[in-house]
């Protein structure tokens, strides 16, 4: 971590003017039908900044998109501006139709109705089964519940942190305090991913000049830092493509891909703007770094908490012709279905890592491939290949270096100055057990 | 299968004038190291036409290529005749360098010395373990064997046709009979596949202009059919791109995918000429729809034994706006590691699918897209999406039309014309545990 900034508690709530709550109004359906609720967790969640706030946004570019992710473009493209977040689990209100579109404006207008703020200034998001209406009157029950049970203590920012997961086995949240023209200012953010994990997320949907990618991933970040929305959303774009957009548990880019970011002011520091962003002042360079910690730090807690993975790997590619043959070739390993497997297992088998070059749309020429690994952001490489061919490190060396949960695949290509960093993990038995379903319990199966 | 042909036994012996064998030399250094050969299983295939015949063949266009290919492809740049085919089990030579290139015109050059042929006309190909060189005494041992017990009965071709293969867990092998001119001809082929199954090969290695794909799959085909080289080369392009090039297991594609035909011309029609080709006449049609009948048979095979497979998918997309979008649609969906354990389960997920379509290269309108089961081949369709939304038919209904072994899932994107099938199966928990390796046994480790 730099030393521009530090970590503190709190997280969604660290920032002034944030209030969070999570509650369980059986969106999930967990019910046994008795009346019981059995197996209850909480499955929505509210953000509510004091006073308006600059927002931005970074959605899914797949082209089948959830009904909540077409209503915060819409609320978003009003100027920026927004007060509250709405989430849900259990139901991704995608496949929905006109309905779909329908439920999310009533959930938006649920909440702006609560807070007397205009209902763009709302904004909503889904994640779970897709091609199911969602059940409207447990989401307005759920927002008026979460409404009385609004707080700022740290427990409030859990509990939303409970409310937005699917597979995930544990919260995600971070926070950090930093320094700007001498006030003190504050990010925090929650997320959520597990499953359907591969990110590529642009402002507008648009997909990115970059390769198609893939989860669903729900983000929501607050900031008490001043700054006007189009300086926000620079930064966000920018921190989400060296985090989000960077990990893939998968290789499945979901239809409910989001992050949003507030930012109310609260901290009183002198307004960025974006000729701050394009001169890339002192002030926004501070605030850009906590925002690449923040985002970078809940994606790698995304990808360590994805279905089944037992192994966290960071592929480094290094000497491609272009960045884009860099992330390209970082992308075809880090999906690779026999790659991942071999991580599994423990075993260093740089055969597969080669084919997986060999096939990605990146150029690469056999004989000049180094491979290494290292242990997480050590610069102690431990050589599998040198220039396409076996290296001389003893069979046992390199099974230590994949041996461990965490390690760092160097992958030089020896053929330009492209580089990528890609986020991955191995692939289980427990993944294929976990997706595979249930068709005798049909409420469960995922979207 | 047409009525122009009709299956028969022997396979690659099935027509005139080839002789097989296989045989066990150690390649897979199955010995416990004290002399025995406890589970010996054949590792060395032999092919060899009685006199030089036309040869074509198909090759990975992964960058990272293995050394017999690029042997096999100089070879036929000389002409395209070639009088016997060699293949190994057990070691890929790949990732080898310029020892591994010595090492397969050794092997070549082995089976031209016994059969008085110029090299240039023994087409070499491996499959096994990746970055390892071929242990050539045991190569050379296992041609001289093999040329010793070679014969034209069918249990020769079963003996090659075992020898070729990994983790397949049986032979692949077919022959049908057809009538050129009044003249009885026959074509027969065996093949490998298991893992890392998704070949893209063309006649260079020169990537096709549809996308890069990913097997080690072996192919080797025989016939006594008269055909000049340019036009058999014509001939297995087709069958190879509605074949081979449109199955995938896990996406990955091999260094070492090769197929091969030998065509000896012993039937005595008359000789078929690229004129032939290009105008389509009856007898082209007639020996195009034996070998697009073979080679689909043979990679279906593939598919069906695949690692761990339990269900056999054909995805067959219609209505694209192109026939690109519609392979690429389709690659998604096969691709997509939460489709393929939904199947696993039996789980009729439309949801994976609507998000697999959207993320896909293909432009994809969500509010028209249908999806459908049916029975293999059938067309009587079960819709689980019409026009982007849930169809009325029960659960259990779907869940039966993907409860077999064997179904076709129909997507119909209702934006044009374009149309592609690829075949495919289900992930496993059986398809990671044998790919996660065993790193206490490196010599077991898979390429």
């Amino acid at each position: 971590m730099s030393a521009q900034f530090k970590e503190v508690s709190g997280s969604i709530v660290a920032p002034k003017g944030y209030l969070a709550a999570g509650v369980f109004c059986d969106i999930k359906r967990l019910g046994t039908g008795k009346g019981s609720n059995k197996g209850q967790k909480a499955d929505l969640a509210l953000i509510v900044s004091e006073m308006p706030a600059a927002a931005a946004g970074m959605f899914t570019t797949n082209q089948v998109c959830a009904a909540p992710v077409k209503v915060c473009r819409e609320h978003l493209r009003r100027g920026g501006v927004a007060q509250a977040i709405v989430a849900n689990s259990g139901n991704a209100n995608a496949c929905t139709g006109q309905q779909g579109l329908e439920d999310a404006r009533a959930m938006a207008r649920e909440v702006a109705a609560r807070f007397h703020t205009p209902v763009e200034h709302v904004l909503p998001a889904s994640t779970g089964r897709i091609g199911v209406r969602l059940p409207m009157q447990q989401v307005k029950s759920g927002i008026r519940m979460a409404a009385e049970l609004l707080g700022n203590e740290p427990s409030h920012a859990d509990e939303a942190a409970i409310a937005i997961m699917t597979s995930d086995t544990r919260p995600k949240q971070i926070a950090v305090e930093f320094s700007l023209s001498g006030k003190k200012a504050r990010l925090g953010g929650i997320c959520k991913g597990a499953g359907m994990i591969q990110p590529g997320m642009s402002p507008t949907g648009t997909r990115p000049a970059s390769q198609p990618l893939h989860a669903t991933m729900l983000c929501f970040l607050t900031t008490d830092a001043a700054i006007e929305p189009p300086a926000l959303q620079t930064a966000l774009t920018e921190a989400v493509a060296k985090s989000f957009n960077r990990i893939t548990v998968d290789g499945d880019m979901s239809t409910n891909d989001t992050v949003l970011i507030l930012a109310n002011g609260l901290a009183g520091n002198p307004t960025l703007r974006q000729a701050d962003a394009r001169r890339n002042t002192k002030d926004f360079k501070i605030f850009q770094s906590a925002l690449d910690y923040v985002t970078l730090e809940l994606a790698k807690m995304i990808v360590r908490d994805g279905e089944g993975v037992s192994r966290f790997v960071t592929v480094r590619v290094n000497g491609a012709k272009s960045p884009a043959d860099a992330e390209a070739a970082a992308r075809a390993v880090a999906n690779s279905a026999l790659v991942k497997t071999s991580w599994n297992g423990g075993d260093p088998n740089w055969g597969r890592i080669m084919d997986a070059l060999g096939y990605s749309p990146a150029t690469v020429v056999e004989e000049k491939v180094d491979i290494a690994y290292s242990a997480p952001g050590s610069k102690k490489l431990i050589y599998s290949v040198r220039r396409g061919q076996p290296a001389s490190t003893p069979f046992k060396t390199l099974c230590s270096a994949v041996a461990g949960r965490e390690f760092d695949l160097h992958i030089n290509l020896n053929l330009g100055r492209g580089s990528a960093t890609i986020y991955t993990c191995d692939l289980t038995e427990a993944y294929v057990d976990f997706n595979k379903g249930d068709v005798s319990n049909p409420s469960a199966l995922g979207g």
